[in-house]
This record gives structure tokens, C-alpha cells and sequence, in this order.
């Protein structure tokens, strides 16, 4: 299938690991998205017009030409491996599929959800979290899902040069995304050396590299 | 394909919406699972047996003869339509199925995973949140998660009797199980009556009535 630079628009913001996942899925599967930014610091995600198209104020939105906004980053990326299904993000067998799946969301779904802006304004408004008790909650999530994780790679025979096998998927587009994240705040998960040697051998991929947070409309300069 | 009652074993507990996923899907393809109680009062999703299983202390963990075992509810839903495809939880259009899996998403992974046993120890043994402080955190994600949802099974053509169209799927499940939860827990949200009545819809069919909580092994007397 053919699929021209202009027919995906995608709602994003430079560091958020759901717009990174999808960045890098596109990239992946050779396809093109013109982006808009949505300023997370400034709250864009609450406008009116953004809540239309993604009514839980959350990044990443696509938007492929003709057909209704598409939320949520792990039915993007389903949806992007079947429009598209080479280079294959999933396995092809049943038990590699679901291996792969859960990995993802264990980061996707079990983790990055804790440390989003959501929570962030909950826990700082509501519940009167200084900087310290921020910092302190999102160590010991990212510590929760990449230890677990690690546990899962360091031991399962699936694992290769990526989470499954030799050729980099979903689990390893969702883990390279919480480590971006991390490296954008600065935490560090100790005793995850399976994670880091994966998540090298993706960054040294354009799709990942094209993807870096500090490589986006509105990073920091350094 | 035929499975024999023997072929599955789920590791589950009597309210966790994560299991009622899995129990209902089980159910609408006609599996069968000899269940094994983790009982999550006690702690023992985090005994060194049950971590083998499924290292993020989460449940359910569902086992499948001869494979390793399977974790995240999500994935799990996934396999369970690949192993055994009709009935489909699952439209067959492409942009049906991002639909579908993205509504699942916002429940199951934007939603679900705030109001968690191992997000409740930290806010109340780190943070020092009391019963009512708990309760009004289940309550702020539950409103937030069901609204969005709300907002757009109401404005969207694809909304039928059921989430997507006229046939129970992924959404349903998902939808169906965080309002298990929140009954189990007394906790109301207001103004979602799109979601009330797909939710009455699901509880009339038998493979969702039988995930009720309160059926369950372990469920406390009324």
C-alpha cells in the first residue's frame, strides 16, 4: 500500500512517550506525518478543539485522511501493522504475538500512564506533591515496569537483539519509549542491563533515532 | 478449533477487572479455564511462586498447556481472538478495529491501571492517603475515564447496541469490567447513561454475567 506524506496528520509534543511510540512506528513502516504541536506545558491538550478530536486530552492523535481521529498509541500501532505489514511489529506465531503484546503493556499500559501530565496535576494540585514526592513517584514506577520487565528479557529464551528475536517490534518501540522519557527527566533504573543493551540496538535505528525527544519541534536547546 | 476445559488455567481473584476481562472473553468464544485464587487481600500476587508467573505482580496470568504464561489482559484478549476468531471481538475494518481497541485502551490502560493494589500501597503506606483520600483518587480516574468514553460513545455513528455496532467486543469488555469494578467498590459516575445502557446490554448475555464479581470464588458474602 501507498501512502502519501500528506494523507496522516499527527497531534504531538516533543518528549511524550505515546507520541515517540507512534513516530517510531511510522517510521518503522516507511510512512510520513505532518505534525501539529500540542504544548502540554501549556495545557493545549484542554482546549475545546483538541478535546473534540481526543476526549481523554492525552497525545498522540493520527489522523488519516477521511476517517475519524485515532487515539491511544497501542491501537495505533495495531492499526498501522495492519495497514501496513512489513516491516512486522508483531510475530507471526500466536505465542510470540502475545509475548510481545504483553511486554508492551507492561510499559505502555501498566507504567507510563502512572507518570503522565493527568497525574502529574492530581497529585501536585490535590494531593499537594512538592518536586521531591513527583520525582520519588516516578522513579518507583519506572523502577516497577523495567524491573519486571528486565526480569521477563533477562530470562526468556524469546529474547534476542530485540525484546523477541532479531528484528525490533512493539515491545521494543514501548520500552524505547519510557526510556526516552526517562532520559528527558533524568531517572535512571539501575539493574536493567537486558533493557539498555535493547534499547541501544534500536537507537542505533533511523526510526528510533528520528524519534528522540530532543530531536522535536519544541525540545529544549541543550 | 476445539480447546478442552483442561487446556487453560487462570490465575485470578474474585474482583479485579483485569480477570473479569478475561473470564468474559473466555466465555464469549466458549473457552473454559480451571481458575487458580491469588488472593490480592493477602498478598499473594507477590509470593515468589506467583512472581515467576508474571513478574509484575498483576493479574490475571492465564496458562495455556505447553506455553509460557500469558500476562496483561489486553494481550491476552488479543490471543484469545487470534487462537479462536468468531465470534470476533473485533470489527473486520481497519478503522473499526483502531476504534474499538482505542475506546478498550482508554479504560484498560488509561483508566484501570491508577486505581490498582499496587497504586493503592504506595499512596497509602508512602503517601499517607487515608480511606477517604483512596476513594476520592478511585473516583477523580473513574469519572475522568468513563466521561471521555461517555463523550464519545455518544457522539460517534459507530456506537450501536453495543460500543461498536450491534455485537459485544473488546470495548464492551472493557467498559463492562471497570464498571464491575466500581460496583464492587460502591462508586458512581454520573451522567454516563450511553455507558449504563451498553453496560445493561453485556450483564443480559450470559458470558458477562457469569464474570460477575460477586459469582466469583472468594467473594465475600452479601
Amino acid at each position: 500500500m501507498s501512502e502519501s506524506a500528506t494523507s496522516f496528520e499527527l497531534y504531538a509534543f516533543w518528549r511524550t512517550a505515546a507520541t515517540y511510540r507512534v513516530r517510531v512506528a511510522l517510521g518503522l513502516k516507511g510512512l510520513q506525518a505532518r505534525e501539529i504541536n500540542i504544548d502540554l506545558d501549556a495545557g493545549e491538550q484542554r482546549s475545546e478543539a483538541y478535546l473534540k478530536l481526543n476526549p481523554m486530552a492525552g497525545l498522540p492523535t493520527l489522523i488519516h485522511a477521511g476517517h475519524p481521529p485515532m487515539t491511544q498509541s497501542l491501537a495505533i500501532l495495531e492499526f498501522l501493522e495492519e495497514l501496513q505489514p512489513t516491516p512486522a511489529l508483531l510475530p507471526a506465531d500466536l505465542h510470540g504475538r502475545v509475548r510481545v503484546r504483553s511486554i508492551a503493556n507492561m510499559l505502555a499500559a501498566d507504567t507510563h500512564p502512572l507518570i503522565t501530565p493527568r497525574v502529574r496535576k492530581y497529585l501536585t494540585s490535590t494531593v499537594g506533591f512538592d518536586d521531591a514526592a513527583w520525582r520519588a513517584w516516578q522513579q518507583h514506577w519506572f523502577v516497577t515496569g523495567l524491573t519486571a520487565a528486565e526480569k521477563r528479557l533477562a530470562s526468556e529464551a524469546a529474547t534476542g537483539t530485540f525484546s523477541h528475536g532479531d528484528q525490533p517490534g512493539m515491545a521494543d518501540i514501548c520500552l524505547a519509549s519510557v526510556v526516552a522519557v526517562m532520559q528527558v527527566f533524568k531517572i535512571e533504573v539501575p539493574n536493567t542491563p537486558v533493557i539498555e543493551r535493547i534499547v541501544q540496538h534500536c537507537q542505533q535505528l533511523p526510526a528510533f533515532a528520528a524519534a528522540a525527544p530532543r530531536l522535536q519541534y519544541g525540545a529544549p536547546t541543550p
